[in-house]
């Protein structure tokens, strides 16, 4: 059906779109059509004004009062609140705080320290035999720079298998099993629930990045069972550049945590159970709030909220579910439309085929070139991104990617491919950020 | 002679400011006479306008291109060089990142790898014995937490002490010693070349924490020899609420890092030689950069830009000297004042007297009522701040409070003790961040 289809016929499928108005939340540039949201997203209409705000109003008048009065101090609760909200989460247990790899660092250290001693109940030899910390050879390299630290500095061991392989890992030597459900690469995402099943018959614990899942695909960590989880919030949370991360831990384990008086490694005074006590002594707050650190980032987690609002305006027109049947309709347009209309040009699609195993982005590979068509097409105003060795890796965000757009991309990119121009030298400068 | 001032006095010494005119760079509240830059800075007048254009211009239109375009991707270390110039640190060796207690994490980590491997040429057994961190027992609470989860994490000793017991400490069972230089509490100065010099006597490295120091007093890294440094955005160099902190590391130690091939343990994306390559493997950044961790935050790198500009305004009116002797005649004014003006009132001064003790900020003690008259003080427009269990603190900025000023916050004080309007029960309701 797709073939067959035409730019009119992509008109129609935005006129019919339920969804077409949340495009109106953002502001974007004429001229472009923005494939990267899954990189960074665009810059939601209200975050301007919603930060002169905070910086004429809180901060510049309020001052140092607008920690209580404007409920500075309540933001990383109140904004992971919402972001509960997208990923089946429930209130209080989600904080906004830090960047992802810190967050991952304080979640896989702290599934580390349940780990290592052992759960009421357990046989009291039962964890430290797990020595294990399993992930995925094409996983995030952040995240594995991470578990590889946390890894030496415990004397542990990472071990990265291909995704196929990660069932046989889970037995009784496994402590973690970290995983990245949509992978920033290929686009492939885990069966979160199924993994984390198989984990914990191991008696092993799970700790997700959600940093191309969240505000992408619709997760129900509660529903999976998950233990702990940790996003980003400048992709498709579109909180900024370099917004603040969050940082998700199951109620059971925060219980636990508290029980057992066990700590998350990174113990500053914002995650102590009493900070304006000042007492010298670290007490963790219950709960998740734990897992806050330095003091907070007013500006960036008010700009967040603004990004995090954007997906919750969707609540009214069917909410993630909506989201995901229409970011589906757009990544199967895409690839049928360029398989189509890019036959020949040496471009393989290095993303799922199967819809359920699709995050929302399409990316192909190509022997030579890739990184010079992808300037090529930015320069014609259609921005996708490179990822090394071989990727041209396109996101369509359903808040604000449309159909016509899907179709325009996919002219642009055929014209770039017949015409050759992505040949020309300036298209094969390499940029400092790729 | 200040026993005699007049309020006509003070306005003189405003009039014959040499730095008067920095004031104008900040939007400061009409009716508010702000003593609380030491926990958060005023709003500089151009930070508005420039995170506008960072926000519009930047993310809005440029989206994902302005990484390269808008030069992102520098900002750590641009930002990094300008706080560099006002603590006597080199280019490319400071670098803005995450929060203050994150960034401690990360020096003290880096400094215990750097002692448990014997330095090139040192005996092999010269590292191991050391399994003591040294710390003040009234250290700011933060830094306590995270050197204790470190020593809890590793199996070493967290011993805080009271300041003059330190030297006694610096010995071979020492690996560091972790020191705030102006302390938050007492707002007492260590000699920051005296205690490195007796701290590498006995092969101590020292880890300095500048929250209440740079932008506050002079500072002199390289002079001093210090080894690591963290410092706050948001105090004395205005970058707004819960800006990003920066961390320093002298070359040396850099330099053994990167021949030892030492990690810090945060060891994230952005601290990797080659982030785009986005290799499996981490290989950490040569010299300072290997202290970035998570995608830096764009929009509160850009503010703190301009506040530390604030402080860099004052380069051609004396710098950092002449900003030091208008805080030390200011605090000396407030100190003659309250202690004349305020005499039977029950307040102690506990903040040195000895000018070289002193930080930028003043304290007294009260047994009873510390909270309540700080409330009270608040109401009247004179923002201070209240500290556990019963100090009033004043933080003089000298790049915009006025002698005038000084004056007035004394006048107001001495009402609300005369009056005993503190007592009112409104006053001595706790808000949550007091």
């Amino acid at each position: 059906m797709l073939i067959t289809m035409n730019r009119q016929e992509c008109h129609a499928l935005d006129s019919d779109d339920a969804l077409a108005s949340l495009r109106e939340q953002f502001e974007l540039p004429q001229g472009v059509i923005y494939l990267d949201g899954n990189s960074l997203g665009p810059l939601p209409r209200a975050t301007p004004g919603r930060v002169q705000e905070v910086l004429r109003q809180e901060w510049g008048k309020g001052l140092i009062r607008s920690w209580n009065s404007a409920g500075w101090i309540t933001l990383p609760q109140r904004v992971g609140d919402k972001i509960a909200a997208l990923i089946g989460a429930g209130p209080g247990e989600v904080m906004v705080a830090d960047s992802t790899s810190v967050n991952l660092y304080k979640a896989l250290g702290a599934a580390l320290a349940l780990q290592a001693k052992a759960a009421p109940g357990a046989a009291p030899d039962a964890a430290p035999g797990r020595r294990v910390i399993v992930s995925e050879r094409c996983n995030f390299p952040t995240d594995l720079y991470i578990a590889e630290s946390l890894a030496r500095e415990r004397g542990l061991t990472l071990c990265c298998v291909e995704a196929h392989d990660i069932p046989a890992q889970l037995n009784e030597h496994c402590a973690v099993l970290m995983l990245t459900h949509v992978n920033y690469s290929s686009g492939r995402m885990h069966d979160m629930a199924e993994l984390t099943r198989l984990a914990h018959q191991s008696g092993v614990l799970t700790v997700w990045d959600l940093a191309h899942s969240a505000g992408a695909v619709p997760l129900q960590l509660h529903a999976a069972k998950a233990d702990f989880a940790v996003g980003c919030g400048y992709k498709y949370l579109n909180g900024g550049p370099g917004a603040p991360a969050f940082i998700w831990a199951h109620p059971r384990h925060t219980a636990r945590m508290d029980a057992g008086q066990l700590w998350q490694p990174l113990s500053g005074w914002f995650g102590h159970a009493a900070p304006f006590e000042f007492s010298p002594n670290y007490r963790p707050a219950a709960g998740s709030a734990r897992f806050l650190c330095g003091t907070p980032p007013v500006v960036s987690m008010a700009a967040l909220e603004c990004g995090v609002d954007t997906l919750l305006a969707a609540e009214a027109h069917g909410g993630m579910a909506a989201l995901r049947a229409k970011s589906l309709a757009l990544t199967e347009l895409f690839i049928g439309l360029v398989e189509q209309r890019c036959a020949g040009h040496g471009l393989t699609l290095a993303t799922p085929r199967d819809a359920t195993l699709r995050g929302s982005q399409v990316n192909f590979a190509r022997e030579e070139g890739a990184y010079a068509i992808i300037q090529a097409l930015i320069a014609r105003g259609v921005i996708g991104d490179f990822r090394a060795p071989d990727i041209l890796r396109f996101g369509f965000a359903p808040l604000y990617v449309r159909f016509v757009d899907v179709w325009d991309a996919v002219e642009q990119l055929q014209q770039v491919l017949e015409s050759g121009e992505w040949r020309d030298e300036r298209f094969h400068r390499r940029a400092v950020v790729t």
